[in-house]
């Protein structure tokens, strides 16, 4: 294990009928009467009400509030600007996200544009590094990005989705109420099983050793998210799995599974390429395409760590050699994404026509190599593309 | 699950050699030339440097610091008192707690006592409920009590041994040293081994049904802190083993365990009382007595629960019953504790003739029940001590 320091601040606000709080929880941050801007996405959240709830809240808090909706998936840096531009002229004090891990991530760029003197994309870049930002508090509709904990934030801009992180942009506030999750289109609930799985085995493929400790936790709360993934595919309106899911997603992403160990990211690094060729392909979904070509490419190099994998979290049996006891384990998973209804191969994302080479190449633009686990040159990740056909 | 509200900012600074980074961690809560008071037991820490260290970083930060030793194992209220007249006298803007439970909860105790303007025993009486306290950060010395991470603590006064949890005591900085733990007395590993463990168990044993996702972190923590106890009982000098057990015992008690549950206490109430009528009996090893007892005598309430613990936990092959399963389980668990080298009996701890009726009246006393996973009153606890004969 590697030292390390860790503080994970956000209040988490869990439950069902919790939104009648967030004004108050606002207030407490960003003072009296202060102006919030509501970020949120399409129509779901004002059809169900949530919306609603929630500006109602900020209303009995004596808050004032401009909506500022229209967010899509793959969100992009022009609707970033324009947050920035609306949050400035109107001084807002604080930045309440209502939605999912676009949403959120919309916000926790405009908390960080706001402050800055330059260009914003700068960040993601990595060209200047952020020093504060508006507090932003998520109200979850989707468990799955795991954003309203994290100090992630992911944006797509000038044909290229990049990701940061920094303290400066994690949520003072989580809601998460089980019950927003019943009316979720089914895409959404596989792709956000599926998502925070991978935020899970994103660190958990660490080269660092003796991980006894957070190896067991992540391997229980892998376990744990299929468990109820699979119940939701089937009973969407399941409250108690829904819960044991919206706590899962939301620790699955806060920094807690890596505790002292260098994390991966591969596999969301060649996911977010795809998705930045094409911004129809579903995150979550590009996950269970991407992923176990990934741990197939990457079992010879560390056969152990995929077979401890394969036994502890697929429920596999130890076979022979580690290597097959890996591949018992790839195949598993693959069995649970396609139990899940997920995609398989590149075609089933409408990808069998991309250029996997030019794919490669951008995805070790910055910082030169991909991943930790093992890390990929572009011909290596030209080659695990080639296994997603 | 129930609803609940989670938040814990304390900042985690964990690995070898990290002590020189306390002094500006005070300094930055703190303030420029702050005056710390530094409270500590007795002479480990003075010889094995690590007072020293810290009270290097403290100078160098360009702080100064009162050192308060003297805090003994099952901490005094009078100690308490003592602390709070230095502290307020010297104008004391911030606690450093160099050592374990017993010095880190009379650090808080003061830190509560300090800005408040009655008895600080209220607090632990239930009359008064705290608004305020100094802040106070934990080097941790022995990994057992939690108390760095926890918003729990406990005085002994008056014959009793109390314990109360508020926010506003959580720690703003934990660091956590394996080095620290080679040279331990044996019965202090054993002791803080067995503590983890339980402060777990005391939430793990809940009243609350669907909890899934919780349940299985709390599990797998638990067969993580007895692997790598039973691994530092024999080889007191391996960083890897006491990395993992500095990492468990701290988030056993800092809420992680109980999200969203119903948490039961009644074996921690029990030792209470126990080491309450005699401060030279140690907590954990009390503990190690008392459990396994409780554990029986619960087990007709809910079967199924002490037979998931058992099988999840204990690695017991599921028996016929969930009552026999549940009986292996615990017969496995009292085999763990014998292998750590705790005592099983009354006897044991030196108090075989200790009155189990008095005991059993004290231990309800506040408020008047103890434990939820199964509420017990005098006359069972009395029942239960006997049990440990």
């Amino acid at each position: 294990m590697n030292n390390f320091e860790y503080s994970n601040p956000t209040k988490l606000v869990f439950g069902k009928g919790q939104i009648s709080k967030i004004g108050q929880l606002m207030k407490d941050k960003a003072g009296e009467g202060a102006e919030i801007l509501v970020v949120y996405g399409g129509g779901s959240v004002v059809k169900n009400g949530i919306l609603a709830d929630a500006e109602k809240s900020l209303t009995e808090a004596g808050l004032k509030f401009i909506p500022f909706g229209g967010v899509h998936p793959n969100p992009s840096i022009e609707k970033v600007y324009e947050g920035i531009d609306i949050a400035r002229k109107n001084n807002v004090k604080a930045i309440l996200a209502v939605g999912g891990g676009s949403v959120i991530d919309t916000a926790k760029a405009i908390a960080l544009g706001v402050p800055y003197d330059g260009d914003v994309w700068d960040f993601f870049l990595q060209k200047a590094t952020p020093k504060t930002a508006l507090p932003v508090a998520a109200v979850l509709t989707i468990p799955a990005a795991g954003s309203e904990q994290s100090i992630r934030v992911v944006i797509n801009g000038n044909g290229r989705k990049l990701g940061i992180g920094t303290p400066v942009i994690r949520p003072f506030v989580a809601l998460i109420d089980p019950e927003y999750f019943f009316t979720l289109p089914q895409n959404q609930i596989r792709a956000g099983v599926i998502d925070m799985m991978s935020h899970i085995m994103e660190r958990y493929f660490t080269p660092t050793k003796n991980t006894d400790f957070v190896d067991g936790q992540a391997e229980a709360a892998m376990r744990s998210i299929m468990k109820n993934g699979l119940i939701v595919e089937k009973d969407p309106k399941n409250y108690d799995a829904w819960s044991q899911l919206g706590l899962a997603g939301s620790f699955a992403h806060n920094g807690y599974y890596s505790l002292g160990q260098v994390e991966d990211w591969a596999s969301h690094g060649m996911e977010h390429e795809l998705s930045a060729w094409n911004d129809h392909i579903t995150h979550g979904l590009g996950l269970a395409v991407v992923t176990p070509a990934w741990l197939e490419y990457v079992t010879p190099k560390n056969p152990e760590r995929v077979a401890q994998f394969a036994v502890n979290v697929m429920g596999v049996k130890p076979q022979e050699t580690p290597e097959k006891t890996a591949e018992a384990g790839i195949e598993a998973l693959r069995k649970f994404y396609k139990e899940m209804g997920a995609p398989a191969t590149l075609k089933d994302i409408g990808a069998e026509n991309v250029d996997i080479h030019k794919l490669a190449e951008k995805a070790v633009m910055i910082p030169g190599k991909l991943g930790n686990f093992v890390p990929l040159k572009a011909e290596d990740i030209e080659k695990i593309y080639a296994l997603m056909r």
